[in-house]
């Protein structure tokens, strides 16, 4: 291959073909168990939602009667990248798969789908899983990280960035060499794509972007095991991801630590059941109102103060339509959380146009916040300030919404949520979801991945 | 669906979903005829090249063991979406498929083969198909001039707009409702994608557009079919494919005469086995050499003028290092323009680096000519001069190259050309061929789309 060796390899396909379970500090790898765990009751959440019927409807009639691979809740089985668009249209539908904040991308959702489909096509270990959806995340973080703020202003960071680590999990899996990788990243770069134009009516791109980036990646790691070869600097060519779809990239970002900076760890769980942009002022406006003892009737104004990210993907949602477009409402989820304690997904669908609800609403406000945005999205700083009824002016500040590296889930939390998540979206019983959770604790043992539910 | 009553229909879609065969022009419908036949040659010439085996044994891994729809040249049979990826994927290798000059978008490779999928799929009839396929045609393209010459720039508008051509022409023989079909696009704009970067090292992506606009778009057609949305406005919303990838996209384009002017009518022939930012130049060449009787020997320097999106596209191709890249180096086609009377596929894989072909290759330079620049994309004119060893300055100018609609080719020259390209790429017998193009001119008599190869 002439023109490869007269290409360097990006560290970060280097990375991604060699990276194995026992170069994973411990700690990592726990974290990535609590990532699996919390990701499964985010497919079960999702599973049974309109959209995600129709993905799975389409994929289970494009691919073979039977497969190798998982419809996860279903007693279907298919081909890998059908399993994976299925899977990967569910696990996002609830908004509450996990998220890394300074890329602002949902790495479970597209990684850990299609790796769990080409493991099960491949029989290959749950430590080879594993190290697949590590090398998925660390890669699919630090795309989303170079591509930029300027990128997702317009582009669903989850969808683009998406396709690359999706090829990077499956590829790792596959056993690329390095350079295979590199054109398997080409491959998935190509291909990437995810606007967030359908959000202004609520649309359901969002589960057709996370089954797309599934879907194309793990097409993008395949074709390049069999010598399909993509752009060698699909990252920052002149004609590639950077010159096409951002206007702030930093190729530093791409290779930032890497291989001793774990980006996995720095992942986030949701806990709030909306977009991960309401949950810093959720948390604020709960401290006050429980530092203060305010009660909702004392309630007559909230300003949000926000960084600009914020006002793009929430700012257009004044009115929400559907129980999904109310995720995206911050005088929603600020109304919920302040009257239920929390914004769950049960909170979301019975109570997101109620009466009191919508009062509270529109006493929400955002601004922009030179603090807050400076350090976005490094943190995602919570901080409202609360005019009372009797007139007094209160300030809430969380540096750390609950779910952030700093502010965790404990395993008996991740544990709960999973099984709360499940209840909430599947039929499946809720013995044999515990008895898939507490297998899914062990995945770093199985000699071979089998079906997550038996 | 309330948020659905509240948007307008879009005229594209309105039209896309409501076009029947008989609404066509027959000077319209004779030339959608001429562009199927000349499409067949094409996927029989790049069937058995490496990068469309490779993606056809990845979608027949993927689908069904067999099903309704035919991948062309095969044996296999697959479903609809994994027929289309293998098609597509072939449609686009040879450089010979079609092209519309204003939109630079090459609309066969996209349109007939997930159209042709999903026709042998419901048994619908040629003039269905046919009628779909025009859909296709008319919205391809005009999403094309929509995105503009900024987008070409980065972007493989084959690629990207290639996805929204393959939705219309799914959709309409899905028979979806023009609310339906309004989804669909949002669903494939949404997925749309494709970089030009892949072209700095010859890497195999120019296939995986193709098949992945032709298999995103088709998906997103029969999502729709089942409910599920996509953004409203994807064309000129502000986070849409405007916002996203254009700096000079113009809305106007969308709708341009729509039911009165056919860009399917204006779409050009290939006669060159090259990119078609060379045709134009290749012809003034010739016509330089035949009017003064000028012989290779005589020729010291050629200057081609060119249109600056020629200079983006084949600027980076100095020295080509495959056959596929010296289609991009106007050097090498020039040069063998010039030795062979024609740049035809056995004479790129015969002399791109023969040392007559590299020694004239290395004499031709482009410059940008304003006159052209200003009139691409709707017109590709052709200006060339020649210097020779004996110190004449000679000027050769094309208005209209061959294959362009002012300058098009008979049927007689569209079976030859086809049959020619079968014989080039696939063992398919050519008595078989022959009996196949001989059928494919009937197309809008049959009652059933069945295989074409029979």
């Amino acid at each position: 291959m002439k023109a490869e060796n007269q290409v360097a390899i990006h560290p970060l396909a280097q990375f991604a073909g060699t990276l194995q379970w026992s170069q994973v500090p411990a700690a990592v790898q726990r974290k990535a168990e609590d990532l699996w765990v919390d990701w499964f009751g985010s497919v079960l959440a999702g599973q049974n939602a309109r959209p995600v019927h129709s993905i799975a409807r389409f994929a289970l009639s494009q691919g073979p009667a039977q497969g190798p691979c998982e419809v996860i809740g279903q007693s279907a089985t298919t081909s890998p990248m059908m399993a994976a668009l299925a899977n990967a249209a569910a696990a996002h539908v609830a908004e509450q798969d996990d998220v890394h904040n300074g890329s602002v991308f949902h790495p479970a959702a597209v990684v850990f789908p299609p790796a769990l489909a080409v493991a099960q096509s491949l029989g290959a270990s749950g430590a080879q899983l594993m190290a697949a959806c590590v090398a998925g995340y660390e890669v699919g973080i630090r795309v989303g990280e170079f591509l930029g703020r300027s990128h997702y202003k317009i582009f669903h960071t989850t969808g683009t960035a998406g396709t690359l680590a999706a090829a990077a999990a499956v590829g790792n899996l596959l056993g690329l060499t390095p350079a295979q990788m590199q054109h398997a990243l080409g491959s998935a770069g190509t291909q990437a794509a995810g606007l967030w134009e359908f959000l202004r009516t609520a649309a359901d791109s969002k589960q057709l972007h996370t089954a797309h980036a599934a879907s194309a990646g793990l097409m993008a790691a395949y074709l390049a095991q069999d010598g399909f070869t993509g752009a060698q600097d699909i990252f920052t060519g002149p004609q590639g991801l950077a010159a096409g779809m951002s206007t702030d990239a930093n190729p530093a970002r791409l290779t930032d630590g890497l291989g001793t900076r774990w980006a996995t760890a720095e992942t986030s769980f949701k806990w709030h059941a909306s977009c991960r942009h309401t949950h810093p002022a959720a948390d604020a406006l709960l401290q006050v109102m429980q530092r203060d003892g305010v009660q909702i009737g004392d309630i007559a104004q909230v300003i949000c103060h926000v960084h600009q990210g914020a006002i793009d993907v929430l700012g257009p949602v004044t009115s929400p339509a559907t129980v999904h477009q109310s995720k995206f409402s911050m005088g929603t989820v600020l109304a919920l959380a302040a009257r239920f304690g929390h914004a769950g997904l049960t909170e979301f669908d019975e109570q997101y146009l109620a009466a009191d609800t919508v009062a509270l609403r529109n006493k929400v406000t955002m601004a922009l916040d030179p603090e807050v945005d400076a350090a976005y999205p490094q943190r995602w700083i919570g901080k409202v300030t609360v005019q009372t009824t009797d007139g007094r002016t209160l300030h809430g500040r969380v540096d750390e919404p609950k779910g952030d590296p700093g502010n965790t889930l404990s395993r008996q939390e991740i544990t709960d949520k999973a099984l709360r998540l499940a209840a909430y979206g599947s039929q499946v019983p809720a013995a044999q979801v515990q008895q898939a959770v507490q297998q899914l604790w062990q995945v770093a043992q199985w000699p071979r991945v089998a079906r997550l539910l038996a």
